[in-house]
């Protein structure tokens, strides 16, 4: 491959900056071409539709998804565990990630009115279900994991993540925080109680990413209970990063 | 109260009509007008703009979710927490749920541009978080539950849970189902590899959908490890239906 970008490339890169920037439900074909400096005819000479496009676009996400996860295919299967659910974790302050995700969450409330999207999300669905199941049938073999349901683990994990992620982008102040009202955006907010004054504790300690408390909930009470009898436990800081995300590598 | 709907409760009863037949992105308050049959100018005096309406529309559906929870705060512990994590179970063919809860995810994704929304969804976070925290100790104290880190795993029970209901919803064919191709409506589809065929067991058994899964593997990945010793499992089956879901309520 040259290094030169495609046509389909930067139309992809527009794609996403795109999403990014104005989400998914009112993105125009124009938006597009803005973003990536072209034609609004030579976007519908590549493809028919809005729709189109999109289902090109989550192609392309799932399978720079699929390369990501092949390249780590012979790693030990602990750290590609790790790894793998390092790979959910948005840290504080991830805000174009966050945007980025809201775009494809939205994206996938249309799954069960559009076919073509649906068949993207199923995909990426067996991938990564695949994936764990993969990982943990490898460290069944190589005895570092309790000889487990794999199905039931990998639905479970691949759910917890999903919903923590989902979590944390819904209820992160993200576009709309106000200066100095930032120091929990995407955190766990601590107020089960509105009324309970905020302990000086709490104040220096600010409360994780939802994505991050989860993480940690799941290596303890998942995760470690998997390990076979001397198994050493993964590390989660080393498995945050260890697969930098599609949207973090696009963006620039 | 009389047993005449109150105009407020006739437009709510709109809301929840037309988000499951039109989702929330192209909602317009006719729509709204229409399914309730009031006027549009009426809608207006009630509500200034259509985000009020759907603001106070979440307003209702947490307090009832609110009341829902605070029916059953007497119940045994364990049972409680079946029924909370049974909350999420939707069966095969919960068609007009599953309509409903992805127009709740589609308002979901406006949260971080919408702060009244995001307060909204923050609230409804501290309710199932705070009532998990509150079953886990009354349990722990009631010598049913293990001393576990309550608020480690609200936040891991609550992630989970909504995880599945996101990809249960998103990856269903729901509106757009081929006939006969509901089968795995909302289920696991099955299919990590394409190319193999199904057994006969599978065609058999059919997969269960991916909320039941996911609540399944919770039980005993999760549930379990929390009893005390000697303390008597709860039943998923139970906690099924225990809670009235807020939609089932109100679908007709």
């Amino acid at each position: 491959m040259s290094d030169q970008p495609s046509a389909a490339d930067e139309i992809m890169d527009g794609v996403y900056h795109a999403l990014r920037a104005r989400g998914y439900a009112d993105l125009t074909m124009q938006d597009i071409a803005d973003e990536c400096s072209k034609s609004k005819s030579l976007l519908h000479y590549h493809y028919d539709t809005k729709e189109d496009l999109l289902v090109a676009f989550l192609d392309r996400v799932i399978t720079d998804s699929e390369r990501r996860i092949a390249a780590h295919a012979d790693d030990p299967p602990a750290e590609r565990l790790a790894g793998f659910i390092g790979w959910f974790v948005f840290e504080p302050g991830a805000v174009d990630r966050e945007a980025f995700h809201i775009a494809l969450l939205e994206l996938r409330t249309q799954g069960p009115f559009n076919e073509p999207i649906r068949r993207q999300l199923a995909r990426s669905d067996r991938l990564l279900r695949g994936t764990v199941v993969d990982i943990l049938e490898s460290g069944i073999e190589e005895g570092v994991f309790r000889d487990v349901d794999v199905e039931e683990t990998a639905a479970l994990l691949v759910a917890t993540l999903d919903g923590a992620r989902t979590r944390q982008i819904t209820l992160s102040r993200g576009a709309n925080a106000a200066e100095g009202d930032e120091s929990n955006a995407g955190g766990i907010d601590p107020g089960l109680n509105d009324d309970a004054p905020g302990t000086a504790a709490s104040a220096d300690r600010p409360e994780p990413t939802y994505t991050r408390a989860v993480a940690e909930a799941t290596f303890r009470r998942i995760v470690e209970p998997l390990l076979a009898e001397g198994a050493e436990p993964p590390s989660l800081e080393a498995g945050i990063g260890a697969m930098t995300p599609v949207d973090e590598h696009d963006a620039e």
